[in-house]
C-alpha cells in the first residue's frame, strides 16, 4: 500500500499528517493520504500568487491543449479511475463510470469555452458627451480561486471547479472530501503531465481547521464551495472580502402529472431515488403525483424498488451499496423512524445494516418531517399526492426552505409553463427527475440551496472579473 | 385638394408626372401626388450618396432623437393619420389606428436598437500563431437602401423598412404602393422635422419602370421589398450586386387541435380571417382542425362570420369594407368560382358588389384549388379536417410552396414542438393566428415567401456590413 | 419649513423619529425630514414581500411606461430638483444639474433594458443521453433588494438601484444618506404617481442602526451598498446568506504620457481632479505624468486650479464649493498636514475655512501618505512622475489597496494595451480622467474598491436569478 | 496511376468524362479523376434532398463526433496530404503543411460550434397586447448548400463550406476547381468513414457548365462560391431563388506608418507578397509607405525578395515556385509589361519561364494600371507612398473597387481608429498583413470583392434559417 502524496503546487510532496482512506464496502483500509497542514496550504498560496501572472497570460490555444489532453486521458484510464471512486466511495461502478466520462465531458467543456471567454464591445454615445465613445470590456481572472468538494460526485464536483479555472486562467487550491480524496489526487498526476505553470493547480487533502482558511486567507479571491448547507453558509460569513460561490443541497420534488404514461417514466424516477444511495444534491426526494395516478404509481416503485440489486459497487450489475459510512446510515435510520413514529406510512425498505441503507419508501408525510424538510441524502423518498391541480403541486413542491431542481412529467404546456414561473429552484427538468444535469448548463439552487451557478461556462464567468476600456 | 408633392432628399418637391390617388371606399379621386421619374430618382441617390458619410456618423444619440421625435409625432397625430391611411387603402379605422400605433412601436424600437447596434469582440488566440490577437467586429452602415412597400400596410411596412435604416445608419430612397402613397408622404413631413441629413430619406411614388431601377441601379447597395412574390423574385434576379431582402406572401395556416376550447379562440379566428378582407401577408387562409372538431368549429366560424359588420372603413364598428380595387376583388370571385365548380363548398359568403367581397368560407377544397395553393388575398378562407395525428396536420400545413407563419391552437406539449420542428414557415404562433406579429420579432417566410427577415433589429443587421479589426 | 415624510410603500408616513437636514454652503437648517425606525423598516419588508409576486409579474411594457414617465418627469422638474440637490449637498448647481440629467438617462436606460431581460436557449445534446434536449434559461427577479446609497450623487447613485430594481421586478427598500435625503424623496413623488405596486419602492432614510438591519434581515434577497469601503465590507460580513453587491471608494489615478498635448486635456484633468470638491470615488487623486512633460503640467494645472471660481453652489458659475460636513474638512486638512510634515510639496491650495477646503495640489508624495494611500474624497490632488516607461506608470498605479478606474492619455496603441490588461481597475478611461462614468456602462472597482459591477444591465443582472427549463 | 473517382454521395464512383491533373512544376500528368456531367449531379441532389431529413436530426454530439474525427484524420495524415496538396497546385510544401493544419482546425472550430449554433429566447411583451408573450428562435438548416471553391487553397476553401453545412445539418455538394480536384477528394476518403448519412457529402469535380446547374438549379438553397469577381457576380445573376455568397478577391493594400521598426515587419510584408506566388485573395498587392520611410523600406524589400529561394515546391526550403498555370503567367507578365510602358518602374524581378514568374517589385505605379486596379494574383506588388497624412493613405487604398482586408502598420490610436472606420474593407489587421486570416473570425469583401461573410460561425449563419415560436 502505498501512501498518497499531496499535490502541491505541480509536486508531489509527502506530510507528517495522515488520513486513512477506506474501502466503503469493506470497511477496510484502503490507502493513507498526506494531510496539508497550514503551512502547506500557506505554500500553495504563495506558489499561487506567484503563478498569476503565468496563468493570466495562457493563450486559449494552450489552455485548450491542457485542458483536452487531460479530457483524453480521463477517457483514457477511465476504468482505472472508476474502479478508485467506486472503492473509494462505495458509489456502484456503473455510475462511477458514467462519471469519470462526465469529468471527461467537463474538461472537453472547458477547453472549448476558454476559446470564447466573454468579451463585450458597446457604443457608449448614447447622451451629448458620448460622441464617438466606445467600450470595450475584457474578461480577466479574478485571482486566485479554493475550491471544496464533496464526497459524492468526487471527482467530477471537483472538476467542476478545476476545469473552469484553468480555462478562466486562475490558480487553484482544491480541497477533496477527507473521506474520497482519491480520485482527485489521481487526477493531479494527469495534471501534472501538461505544460499549465507549476503552482496553478493544488489539490490538498486537508482537515476542516485548515480547511476554513480557504475561506479566511485574504490571499484567496473566489471561493467556490460545494457541499452542505450548514457548513456553506458558515463559511460565507468567514470569507471576508472575497467571493463566494455556493452549491449546496436540497430535497428535491418530482411533479408527476395526470396524462403520464408511468411504465415509461417509471426507471428514471428509480434512478432519480436511488442512485448511490440518494447521496446527491439533486437526489428526487419529494414525488408529488396526481390523485388518479397515485396508488398506480406507488405500487410501480415498490415493485422496482424492490429488485434493485444491492451489493458490491463494483460489480457492474449492483444498483444500490453502501451510503458513505455508517454515522449517515444511522442518521437516515433514525429520520424514517422518526417520520413513521410521526404517522408517515414505510411502503418498503427502512432497514439498516452498518453502512447499508434500504432502498426506502415513504407515504403519508408532511412537510415537517425531517424526510421531507431536510436533505435527507440517502436512499428515502416520500411520495404524496396532490389535489390534482398543478397549482397545489407547484405549492407543495415550493413549501420548502430549499431549492434546486424539480422534475415535472407533463405534457400539458400550460401546466409546464406555470412550473417553470412559479416553482422557486434553479432548475425544472422536463419530463424527467430532478436528477439530471448536463455539465455545460447552468446548475445551482435558490433560497438555502445556494449562491450563484456552476456549469463550466458560467462557473469561469464567476472566476473573471471585467475591466472596461472606455475609448 | 392639394396635391401632394414628393419628398426628395429632405425637400418637398412637385414633377410634372401625376398619380392620382382614389378614397377606395367611394371609388371618388381623393387626391393627386407627384410621381418621381428616372431624373428625379438619379437625384436622390445622387443626395443618398452625399449624405452617406454624415449618415455613418451619426451617434445613437443623434438617431434615438430623431427617431422618437418621429415615434412620438405618430402618436400625437394618431387619428388624423389613421383616416388618411383609412381613407386610401378602405381598411377600417379600428385596424387602422392600430397600424400607425404600431408604426410608432417600431420607430422607438428602432431608437432603442440604434443604441445596441451588433458588435464583437473576440479572442483569435485559438492557434498558435495567433498568441495575443484578439477581433474587433463593428458594424458599418451597407450604404444607400432601397425600399419597396405595399398597399396593405401603407404606413407600418415602409416604417419597417425607414426605421431600420435611420437606426443603421443607411440614407434611404421609399417607393410605397402606387395605390396608396398618402400615409408615407403624411410621415414625411414629420421626418422633415428632425435634424437627420438631409439625403438621408427619400420618399418616392414611382411607376414601376422606374421603380425597377431600384434594383438594377449599382450605386444601391440593399434592396428591401415587401409585395407579391411575383414581383419580388423577378427583382432579385435584375438585382446586380446587391443584396436583397424579399418579404412576400403567402397562403398562411391555422392548425386547431382536439383539446382546444373553441368559443375562446372564435374571436381570434375570424380577426385572422377576415381583418383587412384579408390583404394582410400573414391571412390564416386554411384552417386544419382536429375531426372531432371540425363540424363544431364550421358552424362557429359561419355564425359568427355572418355577424361581421361590413360597411365604411372609418365607422369605428366596421370590421370588413372594400378591397383595394375591383380588378382584386374579381379575381378573387373567380377563384372561389373556380373552387366550387372543382368541388369545394361554399359555406358563406362568395359574393361581389364592386371591390367588396364578402367574408368567405369554403370547405371540402384541395391543395391544388388556388384559393388554398396561391395567396388569395382576399377574405376567404378554407377549412379542413386533418385525420386526428398532428402529422398529418403538419404535412397539410406544408403540402404548400409557401411558408410565411402558422398557427397552433393546443395544449399539447408534443405537439407543438412537433409544430415547430417540422412546419416549414418562419414562425409558429401558439394559441393564436399567424396573422399575430410584433414589431420586434424576426419576420419573415421560407420557400417562395421571401428571402431573410425583417423585424427592427434583424433589419438593421441586414443593413449593416461587418469589418473586422484584427490587433 | 415643512417636514419630509417617509416613502413606505408607495404611501408618505411621519414618524416621530426627526432628522435635521442642513443647507451645506450656509450651514443653517434647511428642514426636516422623518426617520425611519425598526418597526417602519419591518413594514417596508412586509410590504415589499407581499408585493413580490405582483412586481414579478409586471410586463415589460407596464415597467416601461413607469420608468419612462419618471425619467422624463425627472427631465421636467430639473431645474426645482438640481437646486434641492444642490442646496442639501453643496454641489455646484451646473454639477447638480448634470446629475439630474443623468438619473433621467438611468431610468430611460432601465426602461428599455427591462425589454431585454437576459433570456437563454442553448442545446443540450452535446452528449448521447442528451439527444434531443434543449434549456431555455429564463431570469426571474432575485427577491428584495435592500439600497444604500451616499451623499456624494444623492440622486444618481440611488437611482442606480431603483431603477434596475424596478426594471428586473425586484421591491427595493433604499436608504440615502442622511445627509441628503431629500433628492430621493422628492423623486418620491414622482414614483409615487406611477401604477407600480405599492410595496415596490420604500424610500426611508434611516439611522445607522436600523440601517444594518438592511445587511442582516434574512427576508432581503440582496443588498446593493455604494459608499465608504469601511462600512461596505463591514456589511459583507454581516449579510447572512444574501448576495452582496459594493460599490465603494478608491485612490484613482492618471496617466499622462509623453505626446499629449496638454493644454487640450487641462479641462479635463481639472474636472477630475475637483469637481464636487473630489467628494467622488473616481474623483482624479493621483497623476502620474511622463518625466519630461512634469514641469510643465504642474505649472497648467496650478494654473489652471487658482483660477477655479469658489462659492455660491448655486451660482452657475461656482466650480467648487463647501464639502459636506466641516469633519471631513478638517479630515483633508489633516492629511495634507501630514503629507507636508512627511516630505510632500504644496504648489497650492492647502487652505480651511470651516467647511470650505481649497483645491490643493501636492506634489513629492509618497504612496504611503494618506493623501495618496487612502481615498482623500477632498480637493486634493497628488502629482508625481513616472521614470519614463509605461510600466513604471502602470507600476505606481498598481501600488495601492484600490482599484476603481484610472484615466490614460497616450496615443500609443502599445501603452494603451498594456494599461489595459496589467492596472488593476474596473476601468480604463482613454485620453480621459477616471472620473468619467457612463451609466449604461458597466462600472465598479476590484481588490478593495468593491464587489460587482454597477451599469444599468449589469445591475439588473445581480438583482435576477436564472431557472433553466430543461426539455 | 489509378484513376480518382468521384464522391457521389457517399459512394465512389467513375464516369467515363475525365479530368486530367497534372504535376504543376513538371507539368507531367499526375492523374486523372472522373468529371461529374449533369446526370451524376442530379443523382447527388436527389441523395441531399433525400438526406436533408436525416441531416436535420443529427445532434451535436453525432456532428461533433464526425467533425472531430475528421479534424484528427486530417492531423494524422498531414504529410500526405500536404504533398498531394503541394504537387496538384504549385504551393510550396511547408505552406501546403500549413493549410492541412488549418483545415483540420476547419473542422475543429465547426465541431465546436455545432454545439452552438445560434438559438434566442425573448420577451414580446413590450406592448399591451403582448402580455404574457415570449418567443423562442430555433435555427435550421436552409436545406441544400452547393459550394465551389477555387484552386489557390484547394483543401482549406472547401473545407470552409464543408464543415459548416455539416455543423449546420445541411447536406452540401462541393466542386472543387479542375485544376486541383486531388485534396478534397482525399478528404473524401476521410468523410466516408464517418456514420453521417450518405447523401450529406458529395464531392464532384465538374466542367463550368454542370457546375452552373449549382447556380441555376431550384432544389439547391445555398450557393457558396469562393473565386474570381467575373464568375461569382455571374452566378449570382442566374442564381433564382436561392440565397448567394460571394469570396471574390481583390487588390488588398498595407499601409505602412511613420514609426514603424521595419526590421521587424518586413518578413511579414514579404511572406504577404510572395506566399504562393500571390495567387491569394488576401495577398498583399499594395503597399503604401510614409514619405520618410519609403526609400528604406522598398531598399529592404528588394534586398529581401531576391534572397526568396525558387524551386520545387516539395523541398521544405522553397519559398517560391510556378503559378498554376502557364497562361496565369503569361498574364502577370503581360500586366507588368504594360504597367513599365505606361510609367511604372521595374524594382526587381519581372521574368517569366513557363508557370514560373519572379516576385517582382514595381514602383511609380497608379490606381489606373491593371497590377494595381485589378486583382494581379500572381507574385507582383506595387510600392508607393503617400503624403504623410494617414487620410490620404486611406484615400489610396480606398481608390479600389475592391475591399477585402488591409494591413496597417502603425502604434499611432488615432491612425488605427481612422483606418478601421474608413478604409473600405471586410477586415483590418494590424501590424501585419493583409494576407492573415484566423479560421474562425468573419472573413469576406466589400464593394466587388464579395458578399456575406465566411469563417465557421459566420459560414454556419448562412446556412441556417431563423424560426420564431411565438408562445
Amino acid at each position: 500500500m502505498i501512501e498518497c502524496k499531496l499535490f502541491l503546487a505541480g509536486e508531489f510532496v509527502s506530510t507528517n499528517k495522515k488520513l486513512e482512506v477506506t474501502n466503503k464496502y469493506t470497511g477496510k483500509l484502503l490507502t493513507t493520504t498526506c494531510l496539508a497542514h497550514r503551512e502547506i496550504l500557506n505554500k500553495a498560496i504563495i506558489a499561487a500568487e506567484e503563478a498569476k501572472q503565468a496563468c493570466k497570460e495562457l493563450s486559449s490555444y494552450e489552455k485548450f491543449t491542457a485542458l483536452t489532453f487531460i479530457a483524453e486521458e480521463l477517457e483514457n484510464k477511465k476504468k482505472h479511475l472508476a474502479k478508485v471512486l467506486s472503492i473509494e466511495s462505495g458509489k456502484p461502478i456503473i455510475y462511477a463510470i458514467a462519471e469519470i466520462e462526465r469529468a471527461a465531458q467537463t474538461f472537453l467543456i472547458a477547453a472549448e469555452e476558454c476559446k470564447r471567454l466573454p468579451k463585450e464591445y458597446m457604443s457608449l454615445d448614447w447622451t451629448l458627451n458620448g460622441k464617438n465613445k466606445e467600450g470595450l470590456v475584457n474578461y480577466f481572472p479574478i485571482g486566485i480561486v479554493a475550491g471544496i468538494s464533496p464526497f459524492n460526485f468526487p471527482m467530477n464536483l471537483a472538476v467542476h471547479k478545476i476545469a473552469p479555472a484553468i480555462a478562466a486562467g486562475c490558480p487553484i487550491i482544491l480541497k477533496p472530501a477527507s473521506s474520497t480524496p482519491l480520485s482527485t489526487l489521481e487526477l493531479a498526476h494527469i495534471i501534472a503531465k501538461t505544460n499549465l505553470p507549476k503552482g496553478m493547480v493544488s489539490i490538498l487533502p486537508m482537515d476542516r481547521t485548515t480547511g476554513n482558511l480557504l475561506a479566511t486567507d485574504d490571499r484567496i479571491n473566489l471561493l467556490s464551495f460545494t457541499g452542505s448547507p450548514a457548513i456553506g453558509w458558515e463559511l460565507k460569513k468567514q470569507s471576508g472580502k472575497k467571493k463566494v460561490v455556493l452549491e449546496l443541497g436540497g430535497n428535491a420534488g418530482v411533479i408527476i402529472s395526470e396524462g403520464v404514461d408511468l411504465k415509461k417514466i417509471i426507471a428514471k424516477c428509480l434512478a432519480g431515488a436511488f442512485s448511490y444511495s440518494g447521496q446527491i444534491c439533486i437526489h428526487a426526494q419529494r414525488f408529488v403525483v396526481h390523485p388518479t395516478r397515485f396508488d398506480e404509481f406507488l405500487s410501480l416503485m415498490k415493485k422496482e424498488t424492490e429488485k434493485l440489486i444491492a451489493g458490491d459497487p463494483l460489480k457492474k450489475e449492483t444498483r444500490i451499496s453502501c451510503m458513505i459510512d455508517e454515522e449517515n446510515a444511522k442518521r437516515v435510520d433514525e429520520w424514517v423512524k422518526e417520520a413513521v413514529k410521526q404517522g408517515a406510512e414505510l411502503v418498503c425498505g427502512g432497514k439498516r445494516k452498518k453502512s447499508f441503507y434500504e432502498a426506502t419508501i415513504l407515504t403519508n408525510t408532511t412537510s415537517k418531517m425531517k424526510v421531507s424538510a431536510e436533505e435527507v441524502f440517502g436512499p428515502v423518498i416520500c411520495v404524496e399526492k396532490y389535489n390534482g391541480k398543478i397549482e397545489d403541486a407547484i405549492k407543495k413542491i415550493n413549501d420548502s426552505k430549499f431549492g434546486l431542481q424539480c422534475g415535472v412529467f407533463t405534457d400539458s404546456v400550460t401546466e409546464l409553463d406555470l412550473c417553470f414561473k412559479q416553482i422557486e429552484v434553479g432548475g425544472i427538468i422536463h419530463n424527467d427527475v430532478p436528477t439530471l444535469r448536463f455539465d455545460q448548463m447552468p446548475y445551482g439552487g435558490v433560497k438555502e440551496s445556494g449562491l450563484g451557478r456552476e456549469g463550466v461556462k458560467y462557473a469561469i464567468m464567476d472566476m473573471m472579473e471585467p475591466k472596461i476600456l472606455v475609448k
